[in-house]
């Protein structure tokens, strides 16, 4: 049985900002949808949002969703179906808000992943103290070079960069969203078992 | 600067089961490729093998690789190229084993994720201690539904499956990945770091 969290997931691609800066809005791609739905599943998030204004963007999203959850696919991978009815499509991070608020009963904390460094930080084994006393939170990812300011401006804080020792740090947003379940929804005994 | 570490990374195409637990090959996946890279070079990770004796199969990995490292991608995003340039291609796990060998000096410990509970299992923090010391360390991930039984014959250890507390457990390769590069060399100061 899975163990369920009061964390949302929140992929934002609008607004979002381009390699020059510039505010855009982003095209919805297959595998964020898979692999953030199979991360979120794996770490019992509640609901995945998946956040674009675009009237079409918003269908692809929705056909790829119901192949796995309602269609061919729910008959051939049961367990796909499981982690992408995960999904909720919405316009707008107030969409977000507003669902998650209704869920959890209060306005959920939001907080912003970044790869680059932010004054309102927040470190990750605070945030998973506040997770294990059941505070709900949205964590929300950027697509293309990531969140617009507008926001950023919203967000109550942000976790610092995960990566190792050096300075690269171009890790996918599907690889950042499932290292930052990892660290604050990860069994951390698994580190010292050998078998689970 | 990069900190390098004596680790390296394989993908197997084959051999690999399907869901009926039939010898299979698998098809190069872009994303693999994208996603595993960027994970290696963020966490210093010295070569990311990709193998398949399949020649067309290397020839279409050689081209995206080809794409960002020397082609047009690498003059609009030198960031990728970056992280492309760790893969290497080769036909076999015994390629990546002589490789890693002449690289390191003496045969890497060659060790496997797995889905599901092994009997020669080794714990992150005990795998993280050797990786310290500098020990040579080959990770490798199946594509499909896992590594076919010769492959784990030859592993000297299995990681536990990674997840949360709930019984849920099919993340993507790619995620897998991400989250096992960071448990073994991720900066464990992050989690209390606000900033870096």
């Amino acid at each position: 049985m899975q163990t369920e969290t009061h964390v949302d997931v929140a992929l934002i691609h609008f607004p979002v900002v381009n390699r020059n800066d510039e505010r855009i809005g982003s095209a919805v791609t297959n595998l964020d949808l898979h692999d953030i739905a199979r991360a979120s599943k794996t770490y019992g998030v509640n609901s995945y949002w998946v956040v674009t204004p675009d009237a079409q963007q918003q269908e692809l999203a929705a056909q790829i969703v119901g192949h796995w959850t309602h269609g061919y696919g729910s008959k051939v991978n049961a367990d796909r179906g499981a982690a992408l009815s995960l999904i909720k499509i919405c316009s707008s991070l107030n969409d977000v808000l507003a669902g998650s608020a209704e869920h959890y009963g209060n306005p959920p904390l939001l907080v912003a992943t970044s790869a680059v460094c932010r004054e309102n930080t927040i470190t990750y084994n605070t945030l998973r103290k506040k997770i294990d006393n059941d505070c709900g939170v949205v964590l929300l990812f950027g697509t293309a070079w990531g969140l617009a300011p507008e926001i950023c401006q919203q967000v109550d804080y942000f976790l610092p960069p995960v990566g190792g020792k050096g300075t690269y740090n171009h890790l996918s947003v599907r690889s950042a969203a499932s290292i930052v379940l990892d660290r604050l929804l990860g069994d951390r005994e698994d580190n010292e078992k050998t078998s689970t």
